[in-house]
C-alpha cells in the first residue's frame, strides 16, 4: 500500500485550554481507503507518544519499514480498508508535520522550540474536530487508538459525541497515574539533560538525539512485560561475546544497544517534552465534579481494550471507567487480553485484538 | 547508636571468578552488638546495589541520616543488637571503603577506574569469607540481605553452607531475570552517556554525577509500586505552583525533582557499573546442570520472603526457589508479604518484616 502525507493547514485561531491561542497551526495527516458517498466510515486513529500521522502503509515501495500501525490498518484487516475509510492525523505539538516545537513561529519566521505552548489532549482533539471539518466528516464512525491515542478517543468521547458514533480505547484509564507522572517526568529529564538539550534550542545544531535514546531505552523497560522479556531473550548470552567486561554480554541488553543506535533520528526530543506533559494533564474528570459527572455526554458506544500484563494502566483500572461509563447509562465493552507484550500489546500482538475490534466496528 | 567504620586489609591474592586475581584487596564493614564469648550469635548483612557498610546508627551524632537499614538493626529491632552481634561489609567494587574502581591500583598509584576487574557475587562473597576470618568467625548464625544482599546470602548458602547456618533473603530470586538485565544495561548506558564519565577516568575532575541522577531517577520507578505512587502522591498538585508549564507541577514530580538534586554525591558511578553487572551474572545454576544441582550443599534453615507488589522479583519465582531447597531436602520458608513499596518494601516496611525475621532468628 502506497500512501501520500497530506498536509491541512488552519487559519482560525485555535484558542488553548491554557488561555493562549494559536493563530494559526498544520494538521499532517494520511488516509487510507475512501470515503463513501454517505461519508459516514470514516475512523479516526490516534497515535501514541513517538507516533505520526505515517501508520500504515509505504510512502515508498522501497521504504525499509511500513507505518506504526500496518498490522492493523489495511484491506482485510483490523480497520479493514475495502470497508472504511481510515484517517489518522499527526498530533498538535508532533513533528511528524503538524505544529509544534520543531514549526516555524510565524512571529519570528525560527522554530518555535519552547516558545510552543503547551498543550492538553484536549487542544490536540479541538484540533482534530478542525480536521474533520477540512475533510467533510461530520460524524466520526469511531474514534481509535491506544495509549496516547486511547487517551485522544476518550476524550472525542467526551467533548464531541455529537460527532462520533463509537468510542474504541486501548490501554487508557481514565486519568494519567502517579506513576506515568513519574514515568513522564523521568523521560523529560534524560532529554534536559543532554547537554545538546540548550533550554530546547538546538534547532540547527546538534539535537539532544543522546537523552531521546536514553528516553527511548528507559521506555523499552516499560512496554516490554517482563515476561515477554524472559520469554524472548532470558539470559541468553551473545554468541561468542566478550566475557567478564562491562559491556552488553547478553542478548536481552544487545537488543537494547540495537534500539539505542536506531532511534529514531527524526523525531524531536522537545515533542516528547510536549506529549508527555498532555499525558500528565490527561483527567477525564479535570474540571467536573467527578468521573461520572465527566461522561454525561457520552456516547452510546464504546470498547475499552486491557491488557493483563498491562501493569502501568491495569485491567482494574479500566474497569473502573467501564463501570463510570455504565453509571451513566451508556453501553459499554471491556475486553481483557492475554499478551505478553504489557503497554505495547496494541502495537505488537495485533493478531488477538483484531476480532474483538472487528465484531464491535460493525 | 554511635557506630565506628572499621577497615579491613588483605594481602593474599584474590582469585577472581574471572581468571583475574587482586593482590591486595580492602574491606569496609561496621560492626553492631557484642560477639558472644562462643561466637556464634554473629548475623552477616549484605547492602543492596546502592549501598555501604553504613547499615545503622550514626558515625557522628549530628549525621542528618542514620544508616540504610537502621529500622532494621539494633537493640529490640529485628536484627537485635542486644543478642546479636550484627556485621555489614561493604561489597568487593563497592565505593564505601572496599576495594573498588575509585580505589588506588597499587600497581600504578592511581585509581583503578575500569582496570579494576569485574567481579561476581561469589567473588564479593569470598572476600567476605576472608572477612570472617579476620573476625575470628567460624559459623555465622546467620547470613541475611535484601536485593543483591539476598543474592549475596543465597551464594553464602550455595558455597559456604560449612561456615553458615540459616540463609535468610529477600526479594531475590535464582537468578537475574531478562528484564532486570535490561534495566541494568540502561542504567550503566545513562552514566556512560554523561560527557564527564570518559570512560570511566572521572576521578580527580567532575564526575558523572548526572548520569548517576538519571540512574537513581530510573531506579525510583522501578522500587516504588505504582500503588504506592497513587496513594502517597496521587495527582495531587504542587500548592500554588505553575500551570501549563513543562515543569515539574505535580507532587510526585517535584518528589523525584528533590531527589535527583540531593543524590549521594559521595557514590561512584562506576560502581554502579560494576555491581549491577555482578547482578547481571547472577545465576545459581550457572555451572550446574540445573537449579537443584546448585543447592546439594544448601544449609538447613532458610527463609525465603517475597512481596506482592514486587513485580520484578514476583512471589512465584521466589517460590520456584524454595521448591528447588526443598527438592534437596532441605527445610525452607517462603513467606510472602504485603506492602505498596514493592522491591523497596524490605527497606521501607520493615513493621511488617520484623515478626516474621524474629521468629525465623531465635
Amino acid at each position: 500500500m502506497i500512501v501520500s502525507p497530506e498536509l491541512a493547514q488552519f487559519t482560525e485561531p485555535l484558542h488553548l485550554e491554557s488561555g493562549r491561542s494559536l493563530n494559526r497551526f498544520e494538521l499532517a495527516y494520511e488516509c487510507y481507503g475512501r470515503l463513501n458517498d454517505r461519508k459516514d466510515n470514516a475512523i479516526l486513529i490516534g497515535h501514541g507518544l513517538s507516533g505520526t500521522a505515517h501508520a500504515a502503509g509505504r510512502h515508498h515501495p522501497e521504504d525499509f519499514r511500513p507505518g506504526w500501525w500496518d498490522a492493523a490498518i489495511g484491506p482485510g484487516k483490523m480497520f479493514d480498508t475495502d470497508q472504511f475509510f481510515v484517517v489518522c492525523s499527526n498530533v498538535l505539538g508532533g513533528c511528524g508535520g503538524s505544529s509544534g516545537p520543531s514549526s516555524e513561529n510565524p512571529d519570528t519566521g525560527r522554530p518555535y522550540a519552547l516558545d510552543f505552548p503547551v498543550v492538553t489532549i484536549l487542544d490536540m482533539v479541538r484540533a482534530q474536530v478542525r480536521l474533520s471539518d477540512h475533510l467533510g466528516i461530520e460524524r466520526w464512525h469511531c474514534v481509535a487508538g491506544g495509549c496516547l491515542g486511547g487517551a485522544q478517543a476518550l476524550t472525542w468521547g467526551q467533548h464531541f459525541s455529537g460527532r462520533v458514533n463509537s468510542v474504541l480505547s486501548v490501554g487508557a484509564t481514565a486519568e494519567t497515574s502517579a506513576h506515568s507522572l513519574a514515568f513522564f517526568e523521568v523521560i523529560r529529564e534524560t532529554i534536559r539533560r543532554d547537554p545538546n538539550w540548550n533550554g530546547g534550542n538546538y534547532y540547527g545544531g546538534p539535537a539532544p538525539t543522546s537523552g531521546l535514546t536514553l528516553g527511548s531505552l528507559i521506555g523499552m523497560l516499560f512496554w516490554m512485560s517482563p515476561d515477554a522479556m524472559d520469554t524472548r531473550f532470558g539470559r541468553e548470552k551473545v554468541k561468542d561475546g566478550p566475557q567478564f567486561t562491562l559491556g552488553s554480554e547478553y542478548k536481552m541488553q544487545a537488543f537494547l544497544q540495537n534500539i539505542a543506535t536506531n532511534v529514531e533520528r527524526k523525531f524531536d526530543p522537545n515533542t516528547l517534552l510536549y506529549v508527555t506533559r498532555a499525558m500528565d494533564y490527561f483527567d477525564l474528570s479535570r474540571g467536573y465534579p467527578n468521573l461520572q459527572g465527566a461522561l454525561e455526554s457520552f456516547p452510546d458506544r464504546t470498547l475499552l481494550v486491557s491488557y493483563k500484563t498491562d501493569w502501568r494502566y491495569p485491567p482494574h483500572k479500566i474497569e473502573r471507567l467501564a463501570e463510570a461509563i455504565r453509571r451513566v447509562g451508556r453501553s459499554v465493552e471491556h475486553v481483557t487480553l492475554e499478551s505478553i507484550f504489557g503497554h505495547g500489546a496494541y502495537l505488537f500482538d495485533v493478531e488477538k485484538l483484531t476480532p474483538v475490534v472487528r465484531k464491535f466496528l460493525t
